[in-house]
């Protein structure tokens, strides 16, 4: 079999999870890392046509100037990354930095815009925004000699976009592209449509809009590409996951269930913006009154805490009635660093999503769910139950299982 | 289909549990108290043929002369019940206290044995014993007229006994029932030997012997019974047995675990003795190294702390590496009510059974592996995967799955 | 030594903290309450000229129609106060009750307004409301045949004013009562213009306005009376000024501060609006930069969880630069009950105010700083510090010391 | 004034406290350090005749072959002390480690004894100990022209001793020294003989039994001496004896107060050995029922998780009743690098000893008292209250205050 180079286009290639992604893997590829933190690596999936380290390429749009070893050098700094690991693949670093393109700013709000400063032309219209990220991924892919592209949305979180403004059908969407003022959709559909549009995969790790409309999964199907997202499952809302089902099925009624989250990277700067903020929230804490019979009272705050740096607190007080009504409590705290739970996903979701190309697989991959605080098109938010739905996917065809 | 009256057989009667679980009992055929809490009222499990509540009867064995109510008003004194719903059932606890029973004091170690101020035989074989325990359950089925008796032990945490001691075959340890000296079981599996000799089921919701040896299920299945333990699965380590999956889905890798526990209750002040602690820290720890793929280090501590009353309180402290080996931490704590927790389970314990042999199932019952720390025969620790056990159960000849 | 009777004025006579504190009152004039968490009957205070609970007489404003008993069952009802307590003190509670007046709703704002339900003029001027609350007073005094009263204001807490808008001297502010649109106090301060127009003392418990202004110290020492406030420190941040002198004293550099609090009595709903929300998280972050040298990054938020009741939990998050640059975390929970920290501290103070009256006091009563978030004239932030003013204070002219 | 060289003598020179005391040093020279964490150089203290960083020298005794070197690169792997800190030190460290010499293992107990590796004489008598340790330090004084020598122990804890069994004064003890089997101090004894026999001061950082013994009081009287312990006061204790105060002074009765600790430096192996642990837990446990009016039920737990390295971790649960009794809750996790705690204190410690000696006092220094978990000589356990004696001995003499 001949060797199948793959690439993988990280959306904010110089943030904190896709740095630590890349890090991460020139790790791998170097044998300076284990395979902690790594589904994919798991027994359960050993045997499977999964793309190896090494033929894995990264490239990327960005919207800052800042080096790929800036960020890495400050995730270091919070006791996020080993220093002596960094010194070792400074060069790599560079080499993929050179492969990382201006992005668009296309409805990112305020916030996110203001953090950018390289040139990034600011009059296109959509649909120009479009053909230029388009070209960007079609000259990774040529020059990479890679027979699939895997795009992965993990840049900051863009304020909520109302999805019912947004046409059903791409027949109807497609024309907007033209006008900056009637197109519905941000930067992170933009992405998507260029991705579909080259024939690569879209994989929406924050809670942008992204792929999510129905106009954009059939713009995946009918160009024979697929998509899943959104809102990587990483820290709290993955122990919500795990937590309430316990409740459910001891038929515990949880009364209240109040999340407070600090951090202070840069997802916690733009996220002090209160309109950015409140797609975070909510991606936070549906999922609760879907596992839970009786829908609690919920709080969900998440705050930038300067000092904090990459490492995320979340401190979560549930207040539950038992038998005779007799009320109880349970607190968690949970002392995560945010890149570092999130980038491994980010290289699972990778070789998965090629798995399931190599399958055949187009739309929307449902059995990625477990991945993900809002998984597209799956009602289950149990994880337990999403990972099972996983390990059965792979079992297919699969003379392991 | 006529009425079929069930028994609900308590070893250990006027303990916290049991009180609780017939106060709770006395609540619902009453119409005083909702449904919370109770596994076998989810709508999972609606439809199926279990007894109704008012088809239930109580009766049990205890070693110790105190009423029922007075460990109800202690109960409530500790703000685990309320008073007013205490109140309200003096009469049916009264008219239960009277279907006590003297129980066993055989091999229960001095602690137990101290707690006793019943009259009870101390120079019985244990043979003569279990022709005692069993007249009484006899007596308790024909004066009620029950179609069938579920034994349910809740007495407090017997010292560990020596598993490899106890021979293998009913065959081989049936006549060292004669023997004082050389019978190797406890008190626990003497109830078990009467039960099922009486045609009734077993279940063990504590960390003693009981029904764990291969001779008592040989015995169970001679006499066309059923059994299942042990140790109820309600707090610190249903928590372990929903966290540690996830962790192990994630692929990180728990460095350390430690869990301390602390409350004032009964049971509380048996585990005060080392040797009786044994047992239950034991129960409380080994599932971890079933879970995780590599066995953290753990260290599980119970102390009794008077003022706590039946406020369980845990701590546990989980420190993990993730991607890069990175270490995190997170902590809960939990503070249940540990006798409301542990009631609902018990009522459960004894519809599902009943079900079961109403299908015809005997021996052990592997299906109800998520109420015990301890699954007989189980080797999946998974909560969330138990659960789907008992789920997939209840839907088999059941035209609603 | 004749007898002497000293009233007690509760502002906000019903709500949580006044309904406790009577009801703890009415207990220990019984004999069925013990003196845990009473300030005043250390030993420290032994021998003290203080009035004896038997010689205090309770009376007050309110501006809900609700009963004593109605508050009191509410706080029984979430295990506050027992419920067998409340039985004893019902006839107590009821000759109390037909003791309490209309208050005032004079700039509360519009969560409190809509609170009120008890026939309240609403188109007095400030003046006429002053004299109206001044009659209630003295028909109190004298109907009662009290020595001396102190008001305590326990109400809910208004939205902040601005104390520069008030003028400075007593002389400027007092024609502007004539004006509902320019007089620029409050109804906390309207209460306390009429407590020192009638020689009464004022403690304000609450962060209202009450007696901060200039003006109104002038008043008080004018009319030869006292007074002290604002805002009782009874939970997070009697911990804050507990814990912030031990990191300023080890030179250990807080770099964030964060306090969450949620809870679900009366209080908490008028603080889920912001605007009154704003003043008393004002009065809870403010001492952290007065103790510690380098001010932290500080965040508080309270929530109105209404599964918790009265009981106030508070998750603090403390984040700390040690040798070397080192960061450390703090993490504390405290789960207390509102009422129940607050009404002994109300007892406290009254007995201290009426002891500082014997000893000839006017003015800013400063040694009373520790039972404040915000010690009117106290630099001195420190708990342990300012209570050592306390004993001091109490010393003085006592031949115990 | 002549600059006056200082010596910093440290027991147990290799051990994580006094590597990071040492590199904190070179580090405060060298200008890589700040102060925090230094409570010499907090604003009371400014203006004191306290020796400069830069005139202090330091050798030690040690029983471990080990280098400095090994043990900062050890603490820099758990994120204790900064890699790049440690890289530009790492010839200072080499000449400190130059100047260490091997200790004495009279009576330390077989776990200590177990660490041993460094040829230390293992059948002399304690006098012939002592005057092998004197001989140490007398020539650490004259090649290094030290003005004045104080020997810190911050060696791993030794297992209890019989403090009844030491004779009370110095006459008796001092012939014990001839019989290895009769003499009843152990190596922290001999070290603060050995000491004061050469005229240095004596700090004993640990709870070993050190001078304690009211003979060794004795002797460092007779010869000018002086001396302060013991346990140095960093984490628990040091919130427990901040927090417990607050508790007083309320008047709220503590009932339980419960604390875990879990930690994997080599102190914590020590301290795995119940024997060692013993004398620990006692040092941290006493103070409560010195500060609060009603002993409550305490529970102290050392741990040794290995995963923590050097991060010891608290977890304190306090049960307290307030006012009519009702039940409250607080519980605090401490996450403290220990010996980034304690090592700026065993720094402090010598310059204020130091300015002790010039101010020409002798004997017990309680003035230190806020520094030691079991403070020499002093009551007071309330750290406020401690701290305000080091402030109010800090001014004597001094035209500051």
């Amino acid at each position: 079999m001949a060797k199948r180079r793959i690439g993988i286009w990280l959306i904010g290639a110089r943030g904190g999870v896709a740095t630590t992604a890349i890090v991460g893997l020139v790790a791998l590829r170097n044998g300076q890392a284990g395979t902690t933190g790594l589904v994919s690596e798991l027994p359960s999936f050993a045997g499977l046509d999964l793309p190896d380290w090494k033929d894995l390429v990264v490239g990327g749009h960005e919207i800052r100037s800042l080096s790929l070893l800036d960020t890495a050098t400050r995730l270091a700094g919070e006791q996020a990354i080993d220093h002596r690991l960094l010194e070792s693949c400074q060069d790599e670093l560079a080499q993929i930095d050179a492969r990382i393109r201006p992005g668009t700013l296309y409805r990112v709000g305020p916030t996110i815009a203001g953090l950018a400063d390289l040139e990034i032309p600011r009059d296109e219209t959509p649909r120009e925004a479009v053909a230029r990220l388009q070209a960007d991924l079609e000259a990774f892919a040529t020059s990479n000699h890679l027979e699939h592209v895997v795009v992965v949305n993990v840049a900051s979180t863009e304020p909520p976009m109302d999805l019912s403004a947004v046409p059903s059908s791409w027949r109807q969407l497609e024309p907007l592209l033209d006008s900056p003022e009637q197109c519905p959709v941000p930067a992170s559909s933009l992405y998507a449509i260029a991705a579909f549009e080259s024939g690569c995969s879209y994989i929406n790790f924050t809670p942008a809009l992204g792929a999510t409309p129905a106009a954009l999964d059939e713009l995946a199907q009918l160009r024979g590409s697929r998509h899943m997202g959104y809102d990587g499952k990483t820290g709290e809302t993955l122990l919500k996951s795990t937590l309430a089902p316990m409740f459910a099925r001891r038929n515990l009624q949880v009364l209240s269930w109040v999340g407070h989250n600090i951090f202070g990277n840069l997802d916690g700067r733009v996220l002090d913006n209160p309109v950015n903020k409140a797609a975070k929230v909510r991606s936070k804490d549906h999922l609760l009154s879907q596992i839970l019979p009786q829908a609690p009272q919920t709080l969900v705050s998440i705050e930038y805490i300067e000092s904090m740096g990459d490492w995320k607190t979340a401190w979560d007080h549930l207040h539950f009635a038992g038998f005779l009504g007799t009320r109880m409590t349970m607190q968690f705290t949970w002392q995560g660093c945010d890149s570092l739970l999130a980038a491994p996903l980010v290289l699972d979701l990778v070789r998965f999503t090629e798995l399931a190309r190599r399958r055949g697989e187009t739309g929307t991959l449902k059995f990625l769910g477990s991945f993900f605080k809002s998984p597209l098109g799956v009602e289950e938010q149990s994880f337990e139950r999403q990972f099972l739905v996983l390990e059965q996917w792979a079992c297919q065809g699969h003379d392991q299982c």
